[in-house]
């Protein structure tokens, strides 16, 4: 039988061990045997740390990104071998879809926004200047650079794609190294998937590690700058928690658990609404999608009292017409649970639940399959309970399987104390047209829940449902969802840096952090920085313009050519009263005007645009013969990895004769390379 | 004896224990005993849920800030009695300052933050809306909701009141209620300062709860909705973070642990230069403030080799010149430790380093002091070392108290070696005036440390030093330091917080978070919303004004106006050439004033000024002949507490003739309450 291999210290690595056993879900077959015997653990965190974060950490943000881009193209040409493997895991090929694609989904995610939303940079500059002193010679600002260890992942069994893609993309984006330490029971899809991340050729060596089978004593030798970050039962997160080497080294650990997720139907939402129909269906998706095998799913569906019948009986129908079975049928909407063992998990769960509930549907033990085996295969009919809603079972009980509980619930405040009961979840829903009710129970029941969806005809076609985390949002929970968080975009990636708080003078804040910081030297030369290509610009270039004298008469005229009579700028009494002017001012709009035609340079060259402004300010109004001088200092430069061009943010200070600043803001320009 | 109070439950307790003796640490003599005997832990924490929680969410963050800074101002009044008890400590005036002016200076810090950065509600969002969908029917965002639970803060003795403040002052801002657990030591100095803050009348029943002695069983009632935050040693932290309760429910744990923090001299800070002088004064200064005794202080000083011996020399000069005694004598510049035991515990750490290092200057065993007994006090001379940096233990072993040791580095990248043997620091102080030098350093040693000071010649009037955390910089460090993260501003508001992303229809987020999204309804009416006060103006009210076509002739007017004569302006043939326009442009300085000339309402009314403009973003140019068209929306009102205005943000979106976005931003405006 084949052994499954694991990807340690720059070599595919075969254990000599009998290893243990993988079946095939729906046959029962033999897939293959995993074991980590013979894996120096000590060994591949180490190669991690002295070949792939240094070979991560030489690329900027932006080039990260390019990689992850292609990689996720690469495994998108190669989807059709992940389907074929993840049928053998009892999946749907929707089920399949959510994984796979879903898992690359995250890959373009995270490319798309590391290139809109980091530097083209090594560093990363977290939030604004901190002013530390009065003369301003002494600031501060937080930067984030990579830990210097691994990104340990330890995945769950039901998303063997997802779930090793959704860790590893913004470790990548961070300059940090992955370990992936898959769940044996379907270890073999990731294999494979690691095989073909590999075979890209678009990896740095040491970027990415495989530990098929037992992680061994691979925590042991972990140190303050790895980390760890897993996905699985509450239980098992308390144990890697409290792991001494963890505990000893304050190592950042992450957790994800499975928790009793709800969703709350509006009492707006009666039946023949759209948002009854939609509660129902949802609830019913996420019962049998990946045969309710998803941290995710609904285990609690509460409804208000007069709604409970319609909302079983119409959620009954329609578990009625699930058709279970080998996901090879085509008309086969459920599949199979994982294994055999998961199957009789769940059963053991739906019997402590039936101590306070009864069933609507389905049933525990029987089911009627197609084209499979309902013993040798691991399936499940889905269960619909019902239950009193003050009984502590349906709030504690998970049945990680197609179970969900019916509750019936009072009136709001009810209902978020319910969700509550939970003790912290991953993601709970409202369906409900009625958006008081929407915000009164969001914002209810968000201290126990790391995210929530509302469902309603309005977003409907376009939501992607309660079961889908999304790499733009985080993915995590308080309390019994383990109190971690995943993704949300460039804060996952910040999960797998160190913040420092960095205090110098403007000067060296700037050589710090590569960004022109306020009070740093400025360099006045003869060539305006305009005329200075990226290849020749340099942070601090600067260009001095003016002055120029703002008349009475300019600002009569650029109220009458732009409409903008507002009185403040036209009538000197009406002016003088108003608390913060004293007299006609000049239009914001005009001084900024003149500026730029103070600090522009005419003719063709390097600059293509101007593409915005961004933290304007007007900080003293300009009166009537007030001269206008206008400082312009490149700030910031990003080259962009696939055009000819970057862009160059700087910085504009408008000061008047007095030399009180009237108004500051960043410039955004483009900026040829050549 | 006095017995040391607690605040629990909405009274005061006064155990009937006999009590562990506390004393001072100058004289010996016994100051009052300390117990938390008799104290319902579960009936405390329930307080602070159920009377001092509610009763914060109450509140704006505004609101909350007004009142902190109300507290901050009401300590101050009260300084004198905090300075006298802080010298039975064994404290100076100036280790006072840092601890009582340094605690109110937090209060005001975050008063000051919460008002300028966070908005004038309950509900926090957090980063930019997330587009999920092509059609823009289904968006996300997070938000931020006070956790339901108490934030336990377990202090150290060393500073009795910064210590708790600095804990306290972000939980109030986010709404969370405190209950404060002191280290025994100086407990009777926390005991008075939490008295002056009851006194204070400020504080909402229930936000504020204090348990003097033990804290009994009261990490076992701990939910995931509580908080604890931990400051002390590395192995109190380990038991901590592993009690059941912290483990099951995920609570959310803090830990800042001492660390052996390093100073770095830059090899260009010869004897001579200011540099060289300011590295020398500051690590004396950070041995001997506080007595040595702080998280922060510098341990380990790295020299380049060839200025081992000056610094040796300069540092002992300095060291020499430092009166040691009774804090009440004017002549005195360092105090005791904090009691007998510490001062034990410090010689037991002094001899394990001099294992492997030799005394510079001063002696474990001898001190001489003034105005005290220097046996009965808790007296130690400050203790300078010389250490081969290849040796273990001046990378591990800590004296918590005046002692630090001077290595020798070889080059930049040993230093940074040297600095990470520290396995995880507070901060690090850098002393160079080669900004090249700092950089490699910061950028070098960053991921090891929450904070890293660069000091020179330009900041070194103004620094706040290597030792003080600042409120808008994290405090915390990765690794040995605990792997925390405090204050660092809203940072530190949000740690006591739920992030939960939101996903709805643009109606629901925007009925959620309060703040218009794009997609939402928009309301028109006969009313231009220019003319409501805060009063009547409602988030969506819209003007939508236009068309005004943008003539070639408006073009060449402005640009011969403003003196912009960029050629994408005025010359056919070179715009066609340039890669985004394809021929004449108009100014985007030209499009958003004639924008402002349509929206515009001239007369006095309630929009008092326009003080600035955010996130514009120019997205389709405007060829001559063109229509623009804008529409206008309030998105965001936030009314200030103590003016008779606030500050309203309008969504602008300006559109031509083809309904394609020409340019969207944000403007901010001033508009008056009534």
């Amino acid at each position: 039988m084949a052994m499954l291999r694991s990807y340690v210290s720059g070599r595919w690595h075969t254990p000599s061990a009998e290893g243990a056993p993988l079946h095939d879900a729906v046959t029962g077959e033999e897939i293959a045997r995993i074991s980590s015997q013979g894996i120096d653990m000590a060994a591949a965190l180490d190669h991690g740390r002295r070949v792939g974060g240094p070979a991560l950490r030489e690329l900027t943000f932006h080039q990260r990104a390019a990689l992850l881009k292609a990689l996720a193209s690469h495994l998108r040409e190669h989807r059709e071998e992940l389907y074929a493997l993840s049928a053998r895991s009892g999946a749907t090929k929707t089920d399949s879809l959510i994984d796979v694609d879903g898992g690359i989904g995250v890959l373009f995610g995270y490319a798309s926004k590391a290139k809109r939303e980091l530097p083209n940079d090594k560093v990363l500059v977290d939030g604004a200047v901190e002013p530390l002193s009065r003369g301003g010679t002494f600031v501060g600002r937080h930067i984030a650079t990579p830990l210097r260890g691994v990104a340990v992942q330890i995945n769950a069994f039901n998303f063997p794609m997802w779930g090793p893609l959704e860790k590893f993309a913004p470790a990548f984006i961070a300059g940090v190294p992955s370990l992936i330490k898959p769940a044996s029971q379907t270890a073999y899809i990731t294999e494979k998937l690691v095989e073909l991340m590999l075979a890209s050729g678009l990896l740095p060596e040491g970027s990415l590690q495989l530990v098929s089978g037992s992680a061994g004593d691979l925590l042991d030798h972990l140190t303050g700058q790895d980390l760890v970050g897993f996905t699985g039962s509450a239980s098992t997160a308390q144990v890697l928690r409290t792991h001494p080497a963890v505990v000893r080294h304050s190592v950042r650990f992450n957790a994800e658990a499975d928790s009793l997720n709800c969703s709350i139907l509006g009492p707006d939402a009666v039946a023949g609404t759209p948002e009854f129909d939609l509660f129902v269906k949802q609830l019913v998706s996420e019962m049998t999608v990946k045969a309710g095998q998803k941290c995710t799913a609904i285990r609690r569906a509460l409804v208000p009292a007069p709604l409970l019948d319609a909302v079983a009986e119409a959620a009954s129908a329609r578990l009625a017409k699930v058709v279970i079975g080998n996901p090879a049928n085509e008309t086969v909407r459920m599949g199979a649970l994982a294994g055999l063992e998961q199957r009789e998990e769940v059963r053991r769960s739906l019997k402590a639940l039936l101590e306070a509930a009864d069933v609507v549907h389905g049933s525990p033990d029987r089911v009627d399959v197609v084209d499979a085996d309902a013993e040798r295969g691991a399936f499940l009919s889905p269960v619909l309970l019902k239950a009193d809603p003050d009984r502590p079972q349906p709030h504690e009980v998970e049945a990680f399987g197609p179970v969900s509980t019916l509750m019936a619930y009072r009136d709001t405040e009810h209902a978020v104390e319910l969700a509550a009961r939970g003790a912290g979840s991953l993601v709970g829903s409202v369906v409900t047209y009625d958006a008081d009710f929407a915000r009164d129970v969001v914002l209810g029941v968000s201290p126990w829940h790391g995210r929530m969806l509302v469902l309603d005809r309005d977003d409907a076609k376009e939501s992607t449902g309660h079961g889908s985390p999304l790499p733009a949002l985080v993915h995590g929970g308080p309390g019994r969802a383990g109190g971690g968080e995943e993704m949300g975009g460039i804060r996952g990636v910040l999960h797998h840096m160190q913040r420092t708080a960095v205090q110098a003078s403007p000067r060296v804040l700037t050589a710090v952090t590569g960004q022109w910081v306020t009070g740093a030297p400025r360099t006045e030369s003869d060539v305006h920085p305009f005329r200075k290509s990226l290849r020749d610009l340099r942070i601090g270039d600067t260009v001095v313009a003016g002055p120029r004298t703002v008349a009475l008469a300019d600002i009569e005229h650029f109220a009458e050519f732009t409409g903008d009579t507002f009185y403040a700028h036209m009538d000197e009494e009406a002016a003088a009263a108003n608390p913060f002017f004293g007299g006609r001012v000049a239009h914001g709009y005009l001084v900024v005007s003149f500026a730029a035609g103070l600090f522009v340079s005419p003719e063709p060259g390097p600059v293509l645009a101007n593409y915005g402004l961004e933290n304007l300010r007007f900080l003293t109004p300009t009166f009537p013969g007030d001269e206008l001088t206008v400082t312009l200092t490149a700030k910031q430069i990003t080259p962009r990895e696939d055009q000819d061009y970057g862009e160059v943010r700087w910085d504009a200070d408008l000061v008047n004769q007095k030399g009180e600043s009237v108004a500051k803001y960043d410039v955004l320009t483009l900026v040829a390379k050549q």
